[in-house]
């Protein structure tokens, strides 16, 4: 066997390289804030997988305003790595044709603009990743040269201090700082000893001083007041026909006013019906302020917020979590039969744009033909849905033994809109009697109990209160001066 | 709504109250090797659930080996958190009555006296999980009040180095220090300044440097000189059958001789295929040896080396990674029909015990009625497994359409095993013809080629030759002096 000659440390010393081009600016790790786009052209190479921190709160909005102005002829062909396309920048780089690829996990907003330039040719697709997947294969395939982020504090020696909205920042630092990818963090604040290190300064290469704080959106606020009586129905429903009926305890809650409703009846009407101790106890979840009150309330043993967003919607093969709640979807009959965890789709039959939630085609694969994705993105998957809530009952999906009878079974609850409307009384007793669809009566919930006088907190002023003035609400979100 | 009074800091006051009690043993974070019992004896409560750092390979001996001495009166009732059992102590903290439940992922060579002492009442068990599993539920519903980890060193000011064996121990510190548990580390050496921080001082709580360095084993060692010529040709049906069918490039492997050979033959037999640059690049691999040739020879681009152990088995739902490989296993005919991850099985029909490998019943069920466990504890489901390589062919399962078919498809590459009796001939022209079973022949690979001078290397001195003497194998595996 021959062995050919290699260079093993070819991208250290390219790393090395590219820093000593912007030598002459640095004091230790620090370059002025007035030079970062020198700073960016020296260490950035065309053609580079490049992440740019930016999820749906959180911005590295500094060094992405800064990417923007790079010279297209220096900096250009970027392969950029984004789980949310959030600012206009982030698609600026692109028309500007700084970059030409990018993987991303979400649009939201921009998603329209996005389609668009994929079809133009300005944007070409990797891939709609789940979060997950997304950082995983920052560790594997999708190596980053350069990484751009944010951090609230620095020390002197570049130590960062990530405090309360460190969301995914030690990821990605991580897959860059141990592959020689060079680590560029913006800050808010440098100060002389920090609260609390939470990335070590051995992993950062440059640090710049931002012109102002991040962008940080509150995305997980959600005004009480704009809760609705339905969505009490709703969330009634869910407390007592899935979370007292499995015995949940360890939970993850989307940011919906479906969901926040449930947050905000814990400590009244979960209360009367003594499920305290018993359920909604350990939380997977980022910072909801509706969750004030079951906290003070005693509900609440544990929240994990873990930024970015797992995969919720996703059960994991082998998993073996025997809690109440997974075990009780077990198939007992058979005996390799597994539980599974608890995936709950909270929709009101026609959602806000007026339109029916339950369609013959989902617009994913409009998506997919328009953006010629390799795939259609959908979030989750029909199989691992369990239980469907509206406004008419609750569908036991994962109780149904055949797809017909899964169909039968959304229809049944899918009230007015063309679906629901195939669904016949027949149906809808047999599937009451198997125990796959229960209505409100069935749970012994009067529709007429469902009022606002329920909710813990009826606004932000009172989750403010509940939180004895700790809560310091978004300026938006503020009625008082 | 009246709100309850409560005290918002009882584990942050507890924790310092615990920590007060050692004060006087204290020099900064630093206590003495020999006062190492008393110390947990202040610091561990009974009823506490503590993580035990203990993985297949690295192991916080000298903490385990002091838990076990212990005075039971003082610490008991204890519920361990550990990712394998694999020292004796790991049990006799049991028999000793120190501690009394546990959850864990792998128990290896002590999985007999753990179901002996789980029958006996000796031992309750929460659940044997994944690993994934295992240290997710740190941050939600198993979260530790004092955890005990390994690392490699540690600075005056207690700033920690866990460099090449950094495995889970980032992980279990974390899921601790930001929950008010207890960080306890044992380091095998104090230095003045560390090659790299990889956890700040400020997550950690008590530094004891180790009576001797923790114990390593190094589980990926294969000896290639153990490798035969049966195992030789199943890895030629995955290079040319699976790798190179299916484009693999990012990917990982199992420990044992037949995945040693694949890697063994990838610049070799692979090379002659001419699939250099187009299979087998990115590993997500724990260090294993014979992936030595494959890296000098260039097949490959990147490793991470995770630690612990991903779900291997398992395909996340929801995910899109529209590589080659993945792509392939999609049902082009459902519309949103989803790729799915590549899970091959490969084993001789006749285990090292001699007994035939496919069986009507799995163990697993045994294991679950000793123990009383809510699940049997399968690794990988059948749903998750995409093909099955023995050294009669491959199945490639996914292409079965039904659950008969992929029964047939596996006992046509049984062999003589009582399933591959069941077999015809018939049935195996019918597959063959499908495409749903390839025999050698059918992958244009002769049963005589597979000979041990197609290994890279055949021996663990030529591993250490490939490596020009950067590769010091573990003492047991030198033949030399």
């Amino acid at each position: 066997m021959e062995k050919p000659q290699r260079n093993w440390d070819t991208k250290r010393v390219q790393k090395a390289q590219r820093l000593a081009k912007i030598s002459q600016l640095m004091t230790g790790k620090y370059v002025e804030t007035d030079q970062i786009i020198t700073v960016l052209e020296a260490l950035i190479a065309p053609g580079d997988k490049v992440v740019l921190e930016g999820d749906n709160q959180k911005q590295a909005s500094f060094l992405s305003q800064s990417l923007e102005q790079v010279n297209p002829e220096k900096v250009n062909n970027l392969h950029m790595i984004m789980s949310s396309i959030s600012r206009p920048e982030h698609l600026n780089i692109f028309e500007r044709q700084i970059a030409s690829k990018i993987d991303f996990s979400y649009a939201g907003a921009q998603s329209v603009r996005v389609a668009q330039m994929i079809e133009d040719g300005k944007m070409k697709l990797g891939d709609i990743h789940t979060y997950l997947e997304l950082y995983g294969r920052l560790f594997i395939d999708l190596i980053p040269n350069v990484v751009l982020v944010a951090a609230d504090k620095a020390d002197k020696a570049g130590n960062l201090y990530t405090g309360f909205n460190t969301e995914e920042t030690p990821t990605i630092v991580e897959a860059a700082a141990f592959k020689d990818g060079i680590v560029i963090v913006q800050v808010n604040e440098v100060v002389d000893e920090l609260p609390r290190i939470d990335i070590p300064a051995g992993w950062v290469d440059v640090v710049v001083p931002a012109d102002k704080p991040y962008e940080l959106e509150a995305l997980f606020t959600r005004d009480p007041q704009n809760i609705t009586e339905l969505q009490i129905l709703m969330a009634m429903m869910a407390i007592k026909g899935i979370y007292a009926e499995h015995g949940v305890q360890s939970l993850n809650h989307g940011i919906g006013f479906n969901t926040a409703a449930i947050e905000l009846l814990l400590p009244t009407y979960g209360e009367s019906l003594g499920l305290k101790g018993k359920i909604a106890k350990n939380w997977a979840l980022n910072p909801h302020p509706t969750i004030i009150p079951a906290i003070e309330s005693g509900w609440v043993e544990s929240i994990h917020s873990f930024g970015g967003a797992p995969n919720m919607g996703h059960n994991p093969g082998g998993r073996r979590h025997s809690t109440p709640a997974w075990q009780s979807l077990r198939d007992e009959e058979k005996p390799l039969g597994k539980g599974q965890k608890l995936v709950v789709q909270m929709v009101e039959t026609y959602g806000s744009n007026k339109k029916p939630v339950f369609v013959e085609t989902l617009d994913a694969l409009a998506v997919q033909e328009q953006a010629s994705l390799a795939n259609a993105p959908v979030m989750i998957y029909s199989e691992d849905t369990t239980h469907i809530v509206t406004e008419e009952g609750i569908a036991y999906l994962y109780k149904a033994t055949s797809k017909e009878q899964r169909q039968a079974a959304i229809a049944a609850i899918g009230g007015v809109t063309p679906l629901g409307m195939t669904s016949t009384k027949e149906s809808l007793d047999q599937l009451r009697q198997a125990g796959i669809v229960k209505l409100p009566e069935d749970l012994g919930i009067k529709r007429s109990d469902a009022k606002r006088s329920l909710l813990a907190a009826q606004t932000i002023d009172d989750l403010v209160e509940w939180s004895d003035g700790l809560y310091q609400p978004p300026m938006k979100f503020r009625t008082w001066s």
